[in-house]
C-alpha cells in the first residue's frame, strides 16, 4: 500500500446528501482524495463534477453499506486502487417517524440496518486497517435522537443510540492505538432539499435569519475534529443553530 | 376477552435465566398468571412446577422471540386462551464481548436481533393490546452497557442503547394512554448459574458478604414498579450491589 | 448510644412541604421515630400531632440547616437524647426561577446554600455517624433541574446539579461501608399548597386525573429505598405523572 | 463604547495556569486584546510579556473574581476604557479531593465560591453586555467532574456540575439573543507546572508520548468554538488524550 501523503482517502459514506457532500469538498479541499459512496454512484456525478472542477479529486461509488462482502470489497478496492484510507465518515440517515403502535418489523429493522449496521461494517473495515497504521480517523453522524427516545421515534432512535455506543465503544478501544473516533450530534434543521421540500414555511422562515444548519458549516467541524492533535481529542460535540429551542 | 382481574397475565420473555424467573415469581406470588418463555418450553418445566407448587398458576412457552409471527401468535395465544396481558417483562440478555477488530457481522446481527430486535416485537405486541385498554406495565432489562459503551462491547451496548431508546420513546407515547413502561439498569453480577460457573473465584469472594445481586431483589423492584399508582411513575432506576465499583 | 431498634430515627430535614410531610408519615408509620426539622418548629406542631395520633413517634425540631453548628448540634442531640439516624431524607427545594441577566448575587447564593450547601451539611453529618456503624441510609430529592439547566433555571438548576453530584460522590464513596445513599428526581408537579394556591387552573384540570404526584406516593418509593437489601441498591430513580410530557 | 472591531477584547478569567495563558495568546494572536485576570496582577507580567512580544496586545488584571463588585468593576473599567468583550473565557480550577467524612464546609464552600459563583458573577456581566449587543461569545472550562461525582470529589463535582448547569440554562436562554455560550470538558491531565510538579513519574512516562493535553491545543478548540458561525454552534465538547481511559 502506498503511504504517500498525497494519496491519502477521505471515505464519505452517506455523501448523497448536502451534508455528506460538503464533507467530501471540505477533505478534498485540503489535498485527500475524496471517495464518495450511496447506493447509485450515477447521481454522485455531480459531486465528483464540481470537486474535480475546483482542483480536488473525487471517486464515486455505488455500494449498499448494509452489505458485508460489498463494504469489504469497498474497502479493499479502495485501498489497492487509490489510497489508504485516512478518514472514513459515515453520515447515513433514516429518519421515518411512526407510533410503537404501528411500526412495523421490516420498517425498525431497516433502520436500524441503514442507520447503525452499514455503521458498524464500514466502522469495523476502517478500524481494522487504521489500527494497523495507528492512524486514521472515524466520524459518525450523529442526532438528537442519538441522546433522546422522543415518542414517535422508538425505530429512528434505537439505530442512533446504537450508532453511538458503537463510536463510543470504538474511541475507548481505538484510541489507544492512535485512531481518532468521533461522533457528531446535529441537533436542528439541515439546509437540505429535503427540508426545503418538506418544511417550505419552516425553511423561508429560518433560513434569512441562519436559523438552519449549513452543511458547509457542519464540513468545518468534521474538518477540525480530524484536525485535532492526539493529546486533545474531541470524542463528541454537538451543533445547532443559535435561535434552536433545546 | 376476559376482563376477570383473576386472569392477568404477566408475561415473562427471557424466563431462562435466575433473573426472569424470579421475577415469574414474584408476580405469580401476587395471583398473576406467569406466562414464562424463552426458545424451548422444556427447560421452563422445573420453574412452571416450583410455582405451581407454591400456589401460583404458570405456563411456559417455547417461542423464538425473534420472529415476528411467533410472537405475535404467542400474545393472541395468551390472550385468547389464559388472559389479558397486564405485565410484560422483556429480559433478554446477549452479553457476548468482542473486539471491533474481530467482530463478525453476523454476532453484530444476532446480538441486536436478541436483545432489541425481540424487545421491539414483543412490546409493540404489548403496547396495541395494553393502549387500547388504557392500562398495563411493559418493563425492559437493562444493563451498564445500556448506558456507556465500553471497549470490547460495540455490539452489547449497541443493542442495549438501543433497547433503552425504544423503552424511552414507548414511556414518552404511551405514558398519555395509561401504560407505563419502565427500564431497570442491573448494574453488577447476578447470582445465576452463568456467574457461578464462569467467575466461582469472584462468586466465592462476593457471594458470602452480599455483593452479588439477589434475583429476587431484582424481581421486588420489578414489582415495585409496577404497584406505583399512575401519578409517580419512574422510568428508570439502577440497581447494583452496595460494594460495587461504578 | 443506644443499639436499640425501636429507637430509630428516620430525620427529615425540610419537612415543611407535603411530600417532606408524607415522608415523614410513611417512615413513622414502619415504626421509625420521625425527627421532622424546618427553620421554625411550631409550624410543624400539625405534622407531629398527625403522626402521634396515628401511633407514631415524633419529635419537630427548628434549625437553619444552613448553618454548620446548628447541624452539628441537632444530629449530637438526636443521636444523644433520641436515637440513631437509620435514615436521613433531605428535602429542601428553592426553586425560583430568573433570567440570568437579572439574577443577583444574593439570590444565586441563596438557593445553592439551601438547596445545596444544606445537604451537604447534614449529608455530612449523617455518612459520619452511619459509616462508623456500618449501615443506614440517605436520600436527597432531586427534580427535573437535576439533570437539565432550563433557560431562566441557572441558579436552580446549579443548586440541583450539584447536589446530585454530592450524593454521587457519596454514594460511590459510602456504599462500600454499607451506607446506601440514593437520589429521587421529581418531574413534576407536586400536589402541594403552594401548587394549588399557584396554578390554579393546571390543578384543577390534573388533579381529577391523577396528573399531579401525591406526596403519598412519593413517599412510597423512599420506603422502598430504603427497605433495599444492601445487594440490590438504588441510586436514582424518577417519579412524574404518566401524563407528564418529558 | 467604541464598535472599533479593533478593540474588541477576549476576557480570560483564570488565566494564571497554562491552560488560560495559552486561551490569551491564541485569541491576542488573532488581533483581539487580552484582558487577562487572575487574583494578583503582578504574576501575569511575565504572560502580558510574551503576548506583547509576539506582536499582540494584552493587559492584566488583579480581580478576586468571587466579588461581584470586582467583577462589575472589571467589566466596566474593561469596557470603558479598552473595549467590548467579545470573548468570556472563565478557567478557574479548585480541584481539592477529600473524603466525604473529613470536608470541612469552609472548602466546600470555597471550591464551590472559586469554580462556580465566580463564573456566574463573570457569566452574567458578560451576558448583560454580549445579550444588548446581540454578539459575544462564553467559553467555560468543564473538567472529568463536570460529568460524574467520583467518591472523594464531592465539591468540586458539585461546583463544576453546578457550573455545567450554569452553562447549558444560559447557553439556551442567551443563544436566541445572538451569544454563544460554550462549554468544554477537559478530561485529562493538562501540561501544567502543577502536574509536572506533583506527578513527575506519570509526566514522564506520558509527555514523550503525547498522552498529556497540551494547552495550545486545548485553546485551539476554544479558538474554533468562538469562530463557529452561528447556523452551528456547539454547546460542549470534551478533550482527552488519545490514550486516556475514560
Amino acid at each position: 500500500m502506498s503511504t504517500n501523503p498525497d494519496n491519502r482517502v477521505a471515505l464519505v459514506i452517506g455523501a448523497g446528501d448536502g451534508n455528506g457532500a460538503a464533507i467530501a469538498r471540505r477533505f478534498a479541499r485540503e489535498g485527500y482524495i475524496a471517495c464518495v459512496v450511496r447506493r447509485t454512484a450515477d447521481k454522485l456525478q455531480p459531486l465528483v463534477a464540481q470537486i474535480v472542477a475546483s482542483g480536488g479529486r473525487a471517486h464515486a461509488f455505488g455500494t449498499d453499506a448494509r452489505k458485508e462482502e460489498d463494504v469489504i470489497a469497498l474497502f479493499e478496492q479502495i485501498e489497492r486502487d487509490i489510497g489508504p484510507v485516512e478518514v472514513l465518515v459515515f453520515n447515513v440517515g433514516a429518519n421515518v417517524p411512526s407510533s410503537i403502535l404501528d411500526e412495523t418489523a421490516r420498517k425498525y429493522f431497516k433502520i436500524w440496518e441503514m442507520a447503525c449496521f452499514a455503521g458498524f461494517l464500514s466502522g469495523r473495515e476502517a478500524a481494522r486497517r487504521m489500527a494497523a497504521r495507528g492512524r486514521g480517523t472515524i466520524l459518525f453522524t450523529g442526532a438528537t435522537a442519538s441522546m433522546r427516545g422522543a415518542a414517535g421515534f422508538a425505530a429512528f432512535a434505537g439505530a442512533k443510540h446504537a450508532l453511538r455506543a458503537l463510536a463510543q465503544s470504538m474511541a475507548r478501544e481505538l484510541g489507544p492505538k492512535g485512531v481518532h473516533v468521533g461522533h457528531v450530534v446535529i441537533d436542528g434543521m439541515v439546509d437540505t432539499d429535503f427540508i426545503r421540500g418538506n418544511f417550505p414555511q419552516v425553511y423561508a422562515e429560518r433560513m434569512p435569519r441562519e436559523g438552519i444548519l449549513k452543511p458547509e458549516h457542519i464540513a468545518e467541524s468534521y474538518w477540525q475534529l480530524h484536525s485535532q492533535p492526539r493529546d486533545a481529542w474531541t470524542f463528541e460535540l454537538d451543533l445547532r443553530p443559535y435561535m434552536e429551542t433545546w
